[in-house]
């Protein structure tokens, strides 16, 4: 049984700071902790209760034969840990890696997804997810953007942070001085700019994703501005939803 | 002031059953209701503080110039109407209209989607929203997707649902007898199937979306497949992103 220490410690990953000093964060439900170790997350632990394994039997086979440390925890000092309001029954620790800009290996990917001042964990996860579709090996988290590994942020994911290489997580200043000195070729998606349909994208290139109220921030304005083409005037698509669109174009 | 008996009416529009009755709906917050004007919808009454009234006077005037009938109403009651923890302060009352299948003039549109088991009213406002972006004018509500009327769905579809010529709600059986004898072509956007980028769909034609847990309907599963290329083996994209992507090849 899980003791009281591990508890506190589990519970204080809930705050930004204690996932950063301990990098590790939380998976919550079986189908979240199923994706994790099929994209071979790096599982410290499970901990779960009887109920759930005991209706998972093929989770609980997996967890297994991966080697991943299992523990019984009761469904009381779960939902003491999990911010959900009623718990699935089962966590997961996971080692969580991020990061600088100055990191990224010169030529090591011609394409990149940047974050600017998205601020929903759901929309965030939901970008990573469609990132990870497209084969999207590095994303940038700028400023102003929710931090990628807390709980909701995750479980929006649905695995999708175990598929890149690297989640950059720096400020605009620095994001900019990198990508410009290696030729990235930058574009911000916004209500007004060139048609996507039609543009005619460089081969290395990073798309900057802006908030769905507030647009591209100011750091990023100078870009060229790519938009989807809409036929009615409504006020805008879900950033998600033209992170879908964009990347599918951008495809051929 | 409002009456006790109004905020009665108001508060049982949450239940399914008196939005139906009534044929009436509740929008919340200043952005969603400014889009609703913006698209001609059809606004009953407004209920607000005077504290939000006077944060936003330009949607104030708009109310007044528009002759949309405006009571004062507390915080308090407003906490009881609304489903959301932290109420914005406003709210109208709004007529709903929707149509059964049969209801839809032969030759009027060429284009409907159809959802199919879409449980979340997050992901179905974020598909109108997507669907109107597109100049789509018919949706289609099959057997177990979420009430489109509910406040939920109202709020994450911010103003989409007035962009709609007709939001059908139907059982399976009866959408695909008269859509078939309509000579739509169905598809279904699914994991496996054509890949949508080489696909050529006929003109006249309708794209089930299904449940992102559990796929297409069995009702649907005859209909001709489709779907989008992925690089990664991850489990689904959103079903709203998948409609963007859809929607974005089709316009070609």
């Amino acid at each position: 049984m899980i003791s009281k220490n591990k508890i506190k410690l589990l519970r204080s990953l809930r705050l930004k700071k204690y996932r950063e000093q301990n990098k590790k964060t939380i998976l919550e439900g079986t189908r979240l902790i199923d994706e994790a170790i099929n994209a071979s997350a790096q599982i410290d632990s499970v901990f779960a209760t009887k109920e759930i394994l005991h209706a998972n039997q093929s989770l609980a086979e997996k967890i297994q034969s991966h080697h991943i440390p299992l523990d019984m925890i009761n469904q009381y000092d779960l939902n003491g840990i999990s911010d959900t309001q009623h718990s699935q029954g089962i966590i997961a620790v996971v080692k969580t890696s991020s990061f600088t800009i100055a990191d990224l290996p010169n030529g090591l990917t011609d394409h990149i997804i940047i974050l600017d001042n998205i601020s929903d964990p759901g929309n965030l996860g939901t970008i990573f997810r469609t990132c990870a579709w497209y084969g999207i090996k590095s994303i940038v988290i700028a400023s102003g953007t929710v931090d990628p590994f807390n709980f909701k942020s995750m479980r929006a994911g649905m695995g999708a942070h175990f598929y890149f290489n690297h989640i950059i997580i720096d400020n605009n200043q620095s994001i900019i001085d990198f990508l410009d000195a290696d030729k990235f070729n930058m574009y911000c998606a916004d209500l007004k700019g060139k048609d996507i349909s039609k543009v005619n994208v460089n081969q290395k290139w990073a798309i900057i994703l802006g908030s769905e109220a507030h647009g591209i921030s100011s750091s990023f304005q100078n870009y060229d501005k790519i938009t989807i083409k809409r036929s009615e005037k409504i006020e805008s698509l879900n950033v998600s939803v033209a992170c879908g669109i964009i990347l599918e174009q951008l495809k051929k």
